[in-house]
C-alpha cells in the first residue's frame, strides 16, 4: 500500500515548491552586485511592505530559522535581559542555545500556557515578581510568541495584542518567530499586518523555508529601533549573503501570487483531514487543537508502530511522551497520503479494540 | 564597445555555473530526511575523501565563507586564546568581527608579510615575544591563512609546511582560509591534500561559492580533535540547514568532474590575460604579482574613471590607497571582456603619456 | 528595647571578625611581590591542602562569591552546555547571569527539590530525556550544588555521593556552591573532604565573606583538569588581584586555627535558637528546616511589621512569599539579640492569637 | 649596602599606606547595610564630586583595574564595535582580553604615538579610513587614553581636548584608563576636572591601588548614559561587593586631606631623582621622558645584572627590548633607596667605561 510518501516528519523533508525553484533560477540571469545592492532584495523589499500594508518595515534576509530568530533576539536583548516565552518555544528546545549566543548571554525565561500559547495571567505575575531594576536580578527585555505555536495551534490578533500590552506596560519589546506565519494567518483568517504590528509585534521572522522553499527566512522590523544592530549581528553571525538575490527571489516568490496562503491552506487541510479522520478511530485522540499544518496525536505504542512500519515518517514520542505523535503537513501533502496513514491507523486500531 | 559585462568586482557578482545550477535542481527529488541525513551529504563526504585523498575528513557545510571562518576559529580558539594571521585577511577586514564573536572575545593579532602572505620570520618573531604561558597575555592558539592570499598571491606546499612548524613548536592549530582554495591549486598545480593536510593544515574553510556555486561553503576538518565543537558551534549560530540536501549537492558538484578545478583555471587564465595585457599599457603597474584569478593595478585616477565611465566593475582604490584596483576574474569572464577592457585602459593611457 | 543591633539580614552587613582584620593588617609588612608570587598565597595554599585533606588541590582566590560561582562554571561549561541546578541556586536568582557571561552563553537547567536540595530523581530524569549528543538540544555539562542550599539546610555526603554519582554516568562534571561551606559542615558534622572531593564534588567555590572576612572566596580545584581556564578566565574577569597577600591572608585566617568553624558553629547555634523560640510563638510556622545559620519563619504581616518598627533587620517576603521571612545569623550575633527579637515576635503574636 | 628594599616592580610590591589601612579599619564599625546602601558609599560619592567639582559624576568601585577598564569598556562598546587606542595601552598587553570578554568581542585597534601618547594624526587617519557604516567592517566607538601612559608619559588637558575632538567629530566615545591618573596630575599640575570632563572625556577608569590602597577603582562615569550597563555589567561580573564599604573606605581615604596628590608627587619626586641621577651615568640613557613615577632607562646588561645581584627588583627587558628597564616608584619610596640604586648603576657602570 503505501507507493505513497506519507513523509510528515517536517515540512523540510518535503521537496521545494515549484514557484521557488522557478525564481532561484530566473534569478540566476547575468551578473548581479552582491550583498544586497541588487534588484531582487529592493523588490523583495517593497513586496513586503505590500502584503504588510506598511512603510514601517526593515527587512534582513537569511537562510535558516535559527538565524532569523538569534539575530532579531540578539539585537533585542541586551547580555543582562531575558526573553519570556512559552516553555515549548523552538529557540528554547531545539536551537542549541542560538539565542544566549547572539545576546552574549542573556536568558530564556520558560513560562507556562495551554496548548503552546503563553499564558497572559503567566506573563503579568512573571513580571510582577521579576524585580525590575535591581540589579541582581536578570531584567526582563522582550516577550518572543510563536505562531503557530510549537503545539500547532495559532494566536489570533486579540491573543497577541493581549499579551503585548502587557509586555509594554513594563517596557518589554515584542519578537514574534512566525516560522509557520502563514499557516497561523491561513487558519485565524487574519491579514499579515493584523497578525503582527497592528497586535503589537515589533520584530517578527517570516518564514518562507516551511512554506516550501530552498531556506529563506527574513526578520521583519516594524521599527527601525534595532536596525544598527540587526544590520550588524547579521553580518557578524556570517548570515549576510554575498549572493542576496537568491535569497530575495526566494521572499519574493512567498509574497507573488499569494503562494504563501496558497501553500499555508493546503498544507492546514492536509492537516485537518488528518485530524478528522484520525478523531474516529479507536484509541486515538489529538492532544492538542489542530489550527495549522500539525497534528498532535495521542496513539496506542501498537500503532505507532505500523505507522512506521508502513513507511510513514513522523515525530514519534514527541517530547518524550511515550504516547504522542507530530505528524507535519506541507504544499506537497497528497490527500492519498492522509488516506493512506489514516487506513494503516484504522486497521491497527482493530485488533486494539 | 562596452556591450560586454566586465563586472570584476567579485566573483559573487558572476551568475552561478550551470553544473552548480544542475545539482541544485536534481536534488529536489521527492522527499529527503532534514539535517543531513539524507543521502546527498554522505556522498559529497565521500567526494571530499576522495579530493582530499584521505579517510582522515570530516566535513560541516554552511552556507557563507564569513561563517565558514567563524565557525572553524571558535572551534579552535579559546576566548583567552588568539588567532595569528597577515594583517590582509578576510577575517579581519571583511568579517565584521564575526570570528571574535564566535570564540566569545579571541584577538586577531596581524601581523605582516609580503603580497599578503604571512611572514615566517615575522610569525616566528611574535611567538618568541608571545608570554606563552602568562596570565596577563592573550594566548597564541592558531595561525590562520588565507590561500589564495587577499593580494592575490598563493602559498605553495613548502610555503605552509614552513608556517605550519613554526606554529606547531608553539603548540598552535592551523586553520586555512580557502575561499579561493581552488584558485590557489590550479596555479600552484599541487593537489589539494598538498595544500591542506600534508602541509599540516588541520581545518581547511573550503569555498565554492566563488567557485561559480550559489553560496555553499565546507569546513573541512582533518582530524577529529574539533568535531564536537563544530558540530554544535555551527547548530548554535544557526548554520545548519535543515534543507541540507541542497548545499550538499552543490559541494558534489564541485568535486564532480573536476568543476573546481576548471573553473579555477578559467578564472586564473582571465587574470593572467588581464594582468598580461595591463604591464605593457603605460602608467600601469600590478601591485602584486598575478598567482590566481585577482589582478591589483595601479593606474592613473584618469584610467580608473575611463573605465568606470565604460561600465566596468572593479574595487577602486583597493585598501584606501588612492591609486591601486582590484580586478576579480570568474568562470564567467570572457576573453573578450578582459580585452575590451584593456583596450579602454589602453585609450585612456594615450594622452597620460 | 532595640538597644541590640537584630541585623539579621545577610551575614554580609555584620562586622568583619577581628582575626580577619588581624590577618589583613599583619599582611601589610614592607614589600612583596604582586600576583602571587609571595608566601601568603603560598602559605594559604598549604593550609587548604592540610583542610581538606589532599594534595590534588588548586585554589583561586577572588573577591566574590558571584565572581567564584561564574569563573568556575565558566572554566568547566561549554557555550553550548548547561548547568543543572536547584531553581533557588542563588547562580540562577541572585548574580545577574554572571555564570551566563563567563561561559559565553551556557544555560541554567532549574531542578526541583523540597528545601532546596536538588532531587536525585529530577536529576535522572532530566538527564534521560537531554538528548545527550543531539546539537539542536544544550548539552548538560555539569550540576552545581548549593551547601547551604538557599533555603538553608544542609547536603549530607551521602546526599552529595547520590547526586554525583547520577551526574557522573552521564559525564557531567560537580560543582558545589560553597558560600556558607563552613555552615554545613558544622551542621553535618562531617570534615570539608567529606563534603567535598571525597563524595565527587570537583570544583568547590568556598566563601570565607559570610564566614567574617572583608570579602575573599576560593575556587578549589580538586582536579587539575580544569586549571588552564580557571586561572584564565580569572585574569580576563579582572578577577586576579594584584595585591593578591590581602586574599591570601583572608584565607589562611580562615583556616588557622579552625576560625571557619567556630565561626560557624557560632551562627549556626544563633539561628537554632532563634528557629527553637519562633517554634513556640503562636502563629509562626518554620518554613525550612534550621540546618545552618538561615532561618525561614512564617509569619503575620503585623509580626513582620512590629520586627520592622523595632528595627530589626530581615528579608521581607523572601522569594517574594507574602509571609515568608528570611533571618540570617553570623558569628557576630549575640544572643541578646536573638531574644530580643524574639521578644518582639512574642508580644506581635498575643493580639494575633 | 642593599639594606633598603629597592622594590621598583611595580607600586603594588610596596606596602598600603597606613592612611588606607585606617580608613578599612575604621569602616569596620558595627553593622552595615551591604551592597553600597550605606553611608560610605554616598559620602566617597559625594567626596568624588568635590574633587572633580562636578555634580555631573556617577561612582562604581570595584577592586581591580582591570575590571574597571573592562566594565567602562563593555559598557561603552557594541560588540561589533572597536576600541581605538595605543599599541602600548594595558588593556590591549596586560589584560588578557578582558576588554574583548566584557564587550562580548569587541576589538581593540592598536594605534602609533611617540611616548604611549595617541597620536592625533594617528587616530584622524584611521578614522578617515575606519568604513564607519558598513556593516563588513568593526565600527570604531570610542577612544581610550591611558594617563599616565604605559610610557610612563602625561597627557596634558589639551592634549585630551586635542584626541576628544578628533574623536567626537567621527561620533566616538572617551574612555581614559587613570590607574595611575593622580601621577598624571601632579606632573602635569592640572586639576582632575581639566584633565578629565573638562577635556572631553566620558568615563574614568580611577585608580587607588598604585596610590597605595589595598585594592579599589572607580568607574567615574560624568555622563548618565552608560550607567544602566556599567551597573549591570558590574554585577554580572562579580564585581558588586557584597561589604562594599571597605571599598568606598579606601576612595575616601584617596580624596581626603588631598591623599592622592601627596602620595602622586612623593612617586613621582622619587622617579624624577631617579631619572637624573641614572642620566649622569655612563652608559644609561632614559628612553621616555619622565613625567610620572615610572623610569625607563637604557642601560647595559651589566648593570642590570649588578642591580639584580644587589637585590633590587624591576621590569628588565620591558616590552622585551634587551636594554629597556622600567623602574616604578611609590608614596613609599625612600630617597636613600634611590640613592642606593644609583650607587650600584654608577659602581656598574666604571668598568664598562
Amino acid at each position: 500500500m503505501a507507493t505513497v510518501p506519507m513523509d510528515f516528519g517536517s515540512e523540510n523533508t518535503s521537496p521545494v515548491h515549484p514557484a521557488y525553484v522557478k525564481a532561484v533560477v530566473e534569478a540566476n540571469a547575468g551578473y548581479a552586485t552582491n550583498f544586497e545592492a541588487e534588484p531582487w532584495t529592493e523588490r523583495a523589499l517593497e513586496s513586503l511592505k505590500g502584503l504588510f500594508e506598511t512603510d514601517q518595515l526593515w527587512a534582513f534576509t537569511v537562510s535558516t530559522g535559527t538565524a532569523a530568530n538569534a539575530i532579531a533576539i540578539g539585537a533585542m536583548v541586551p547580555p543582562y535581559g531575558s526573553v519570556l516565552c512559552h516553555w515549548d518555544a523552538h529557540t528554547m528546545t531545539d536551537e542549541c542555545g542560538a539565542p544566549e549566543m547572539f545576546s552574549a548571554g542573556a536568558r530564556q525565561i520558560a513560562l507556562p500556557g495551554e496548548h503552546g500559547r503563553l499564558s497572559r495571567e503567566a506573563l503579568a505575575t512573571y513580571l510582577r515578581e521579576a524585580r525590575i531594576g535591581v540589579v541582581h536580578a536578570i531584567q526582563p527585555s522582550i516577550i518572543s510568541l510563536t505562531n503557530l505555536t510549537e503545539a500547532g495551534t495559532a494566536y489570533r490578533p486579540d491573543d497577541i495584542a493581549g499579551l503585548t500590552e502587557v509586555a509594554r506596560k513594563s517596557g518589554l519589546g515584542v519578537h514574534m518567530d512566525g516560522a509557520r506565519f502563514a499557516n497561523a494567518a491561513a487558519h485565524v483568517g487574519a491579514t499579515p499586518a493584523e497578525l503582527s504590528w497592528k497586535a503589537g509585534v515589533e520584530v517578527l521572522t517570516l518564514g518562507t523555508t516551511k512554506n516550501g522553499s530552498f531556506g529563506a527566512e527574513t526578520i521583519v522590523a516594524f521599527t527601525p529601533k534595532y536596525n544598527t544592530s540587526l544590520a550588524f549581528l547579521r553580518k557578524r553571525s556570517g548570515h549576510f549573503a554575498p549572493k542576496s538575490r537568491f535569497l530575495a527571489a526566494q521572499v519574493q516568490a512567498y509574497v507573488d501570487d499569494g503562494l504563501w496562503l496558497v501553500n499555508a491552506k493546503h498544507a492546514n487541510r492536509a492537516a485537518l483531514r488528518m485530524a478528522e479522520g484520525l478523531s474516529s478511530i479507536a484509541g486515538v485522540s489529538l492532544v492538542h487543537p489542530t489550527e495549522g499544518n500539525e497534528v498532535f496525536a495521542s496513539m496506542p505504542p501498537s500503532m505507532s508502530d505500523a505507522l512506521e512500519t508502513a513507511g510513514c515518517k513522523f515525530q514519534r514520542d514527541w517530547r518524550l511522551h511515550p504516547r504522542h505523535n507530530r505528524f507535519v503537513t506541507s504544499w506537497a501533502t497528497a490527500d492519498e497520503e492522509i488516506d493512506c496513514m489514516l487506513d494503516v491507523c484504522a486497521r491497527a486500531a482493530q485488533p486494539a479494540s
